[in-house]
């Protein structure tokens, strides 16, 4: 058999999923998530010994938000689904993936190769014989599809998918057929780590571009600095934060861009969102004449509904793969390298003035006497309980809105899905997160806000929580409903009502003991400052859920304007 | 204004989401599944007012499961899902009602027909302003699309989709973004109902095959029925309960067609799968010298992995568009007039012994102390407790597998996925099945037998149930994990172990009140059937959940020789 021949002349023969493990060890995978099904069982018997730790999510939409957090906190993430049903219930979360530049490395176990050539007609098929029609729909939201048919090839094709997951920061796709899993592949690879760095950029452009940045910024009057998205996607935060550090300069962020630079800096002037931004913020940056505009991403929850108003002509926009200087393009040019350039040449800028950020309250919320937990009181409330190192993961709606106004200590990892906006994933996202943070051996603390109807879509991953000991904070918004639709449209349509859960029964429902978790409820400003005091809630030793009661019909008011905005965008024009 | 132009020559305006809504009220719909998003909000205003009642499940997967359940009960079902992240997490059940013939019409909300023009940077999307992405996948696992993006051609659309869907027996993909929802089309054309009526066949072809059938029928000595799924799908079954009346054949199923016949009648035989049928079956249908093979669909866990062995030149396949005679086949002709004309010129045939099947125990059982809860035991005691007009609904795994062993009463409709077989499917099948047997005012019990890992999957759609008022009786076999896995791969393995869930917490967690619910713990034999023997019980007055305990390393002997099959099949050849 030509098999025994490749394998005689192999220098090191390895399994070839033992191959993928180690390379997924390699880039920093210590957990992998998903959920076992026959074309992927006899995989899973390697991944301990390679040191990776199977998740065992209770279903595949939630594997796929957790591995998306995992990969936001560790850096990239694996998923493993079986043939059909596994990947398309995953499919949802691969795209969000896709929108939003999170790397996961999605492993899919498939019936054996020959079985596919034959066009069998096996369980999870569609029964035509049709073997291609996935691969062919997770290609479009995936940026590499490696298909293991050839164990010759299986090494290189592992190779190239997990580097163009790491660079270009999103998903792929690997298949990996049941006869192929056991295959000898040339274990001697292994030596050579994957090279995961940037092409450099070719020098004499990369020169161009800084000389005319570092003109443009020393004749401006009032230059700002503006951080996306895409500067925490494509790893650009060091060079982020020597530029911020080292120029001076006032610095904001957009929605998205949240937790990207150190927000108690000086330097600081809060969140710009267009009419979404507090007050002072719009009207500092668009009236400067100079915008460093990193990694930005101008979809409309990020813009309130596209109120963004930065002039071209007054905009530097940094990405990963470009950059633009007024209307002038410059392709295939990366910031990372440009950034770097800029921060040593940087020189002595005009530096003006930056509005002040903070979490104290406000003199009509300080002075009230009215109990209700709003959204106004609450999120500045946040902001003062948060410590440095948290990672604070708000669900689309109220809270990821909402958090546009609590300001972070240093050093906190904001996660949300503010583009994709696919409500359930925050629940999954805090799950892989709170075990990324487990498998860095860190003691960062994991809080999540959930609206109620958002929580019921993915709920049960508390469950996997409880299986893997994490120890996540979750607030639970009671507050009837889809809050965020009743702003767009529907405001007391029965449509956006929701069953009412007993949420705190949730954690023993689904098999937690005692002394795993603990709930709360909390109704009143008072008892929320006294939970948020309670020293032995905020140690966060084990899981804790707390329902935390909110009006209906309140909302952040980054919300409101945003949906206002969202509301007009779909009606008839 | 081209529209007003248009709306003025309308003989009857009327808003084209209450025409699309007629239509499905037209064809039986009364309840429409889904999850409400900010693209669909609108239209989900005018569902009231077209007799439709909007469901609100808890995710969309679980959505298109009910969808899927209530299909098969009422016939034909609608889901609404909103652009992007609804409709992907929807896209599994989708697949699986492709995979399966179960018609679906599944309506997209979609952004305003001028953004998606512009390609804007809208949440829900990939960010690339790519608005066909979706489509393209969805067009994989529907047999139709039709995307409403003007007024004029929407409602001669809209009846095409719907008839495909009916006549197709598969899902259907209609768009409709938010700025047509409210435009006016032609009502005069709801006079005229959908024509969902099969073409005709060809009458001198359907002559000359039926000529040849039923030559080969009186030649035979010992000719056999056996009714598969597509029977069921394609809505054959008056023809096939008058051809197993008037012809006295020994009559059989497949697993897939379980429920097909009236299985009290004396001509029925049992459940035919290759090597996973009871004793006596395999051997009589094997031996037959002519097989009337109605609907057939051979894949591998309905053969009990491909051991299905009836000679080509023995058979008669019958099917939605084609005749098979031996190795002669006869496209673009249905079997619904074929069997008709068949039971017509029927006469008199050789008619050979039929296997006895009943629920009753062999004397190993009936005379074991031994009180744990086998699968041995248990599938017979079930078919002697179900009634008439039953709807039996088992989950992928050991309930699908044991109910081959299951004697239905009369009437009973069996629900599982055993083609696509995604987990979890039968939790929200059950809803849909549940909510359409009250849609049609009946008081059928709807009785599910789920895993205890398939349920993690899919859970919260109990809270639906709970708000829906619906009074399933569910039994949740807790036999720690994946049993079917471990007959796969991995019999101790972890990754085939969950998370031991208290499962009779469950309903009151998802705000059950104490008067909608029951929960009950079941260990032992004597303990089950004191259950069943309950009245109370058994006259379903309101949402019952039980927790059956049963070994882990037991399962019915037909999915031990299935799985055996599969793991063979998915080794290296």
């Amino acid at each position: 058999m030509p098999g025994d021949i490749v394998t005689r002349e192999l220098k090191e023969p390895i399994t070839l999923v033992e191959y993928l493990y180690r390379r997924l060890y390699e880039v920093g995978i210590r957990s992998i998530h998903g959920v076992p099904g026959d074309y992927n069982l006899q995989a899973l018997d390697y991944a301990p010994g390679c040191g990776l730790t199977w998740v065992g999510n209770c279903n595949e939409l939630n594997a796929g938000y957790a591995a998306d957090g995992y990969a936001r906190i560790k850096g990239i993430a694996a998923l493993i689904t079986t043939f059909g049903v596994g990947e398309l219930s995953a499919i949802n979360a691969i795209a969000g993936a896709y929108s939003e530049y999170v790397p996961i490395v999605h492993i899919v176990g498939q019936p054996k190769t020959a079985s596919q050539r034959d066009g069998m007609l096996l369980h999870h098929t569609l029964g035509n014989g049709d073997y291609n029609v996935f691969v062919d729909m997770n290609a479009k939201v995936t940026c590499a599809v490696a298909r293991l048919n050839d164990a010759l090839e299986a090494p290189i094709l592992i190779d190239d998918a997990i580097r163009e997951c790491w660079i270009r920061s999103r998903p792929v796709y690997i298949t990996l057929p049941t006869d192929m899993v056991q295959q000898k592949v040339e274990g001697k690879r292994l030596e050579t780590p994957i090279d995961l760095a940037n092409a450099p950029n070719d020098p004499e452009k990369e020169e161009y571009v800084v000389s005319l940045i570092l003109r443009l910024l020393h004749e401006a009057k009032d230059p700002v600095i503006l951080v996306d998205a895409c500067a925490i996607r494509h790893r650009v935060l060091a060079e982020v934060h020597d530029l911020v550090e080292q120029s001076g300069l006032p610095t904001f962020v957009a929605p998205m861009g949240k937790g990207a630079v150190n927000e108690t800096h000086p330097n600081y002037g809060g969140v710009y969102a267009g009419d979404g931004s507090k007050k002072g913020v719009q009207e500092r940056i668009e009236q400067s004449d100079l915008i460093l505009n990193i990694g930005a991403i101008k979809s409309d929850f990020n813009t309130a509904g596209f109120t963004y108003r930065i002039g071209q002509l007054k905009s530097i926009d940094f990405h990963s793969s470009y950059i633009r200087v007024r209307y002038s393009e410059y392709p295939n040019l990366s910031m990372k390298g440009v950034l770097r350039n800029v921060v040593q040449r940087l020189g002595k800028l005009n530096i003006g003035s930056v509005p002040h950020v903070s979490n104290s309250m406000p003199p009509q919320e300080l002075e009230s006497k009215d109990q209700t937990i709003t959204h106004a009181w609450l999120w500045p409330i946040v902001g003062q309980w948060l410590q440095e190192n948290d990672i604070f993961i708000t669900e689309t709606g109220t809270a990821n809105f909402g958090a546009w106004s609590t300001r972070f200590p240093k050093d906190v990892t904001a996660i949300s899905q503010t583009l994709w906006g696919s409500i359930g994933y925050s629940v999954g996202a805090c799950h892989g997160a709170a075990l990324a943070a487990k498998d860095e051996n860190s003691n960062r603390r994991t809080i999540l806000f959930v609206g109620d109807g958002s929580f019921q879509l993915t709920a049960q991953e508390v469950s996997t929580m409880l299986r893997q000991k994490l120890r996540p904070i979750i607030f639970v918004i009671c507050n009837n409903g889809y809050t965020i639709e009743r702003f767009i449209h529907g405001w007391d349509q029965s449509y956006n009502d929701i069953q009412q859960w007993n949420f705190i029964e949730i954690p023993s429902a689904f098999g937690g003991k005692r002394d795993e978790y603990q709930t709360h409820q909390v109704k009143t400003r008072r008892e929320l400052t006294d939970l948020l005091a309670n020293e032995d809630f905020s140690a966060g030793q084990y899981l804790q859920l707390v329902e935390l009661y909110m009006p209906q019909y309140d909302a952040p008011l980054a919300l409101e304007s945003t949906a206002t905005a969202s509301a007009k965008q779909n009606q008839r024009k």
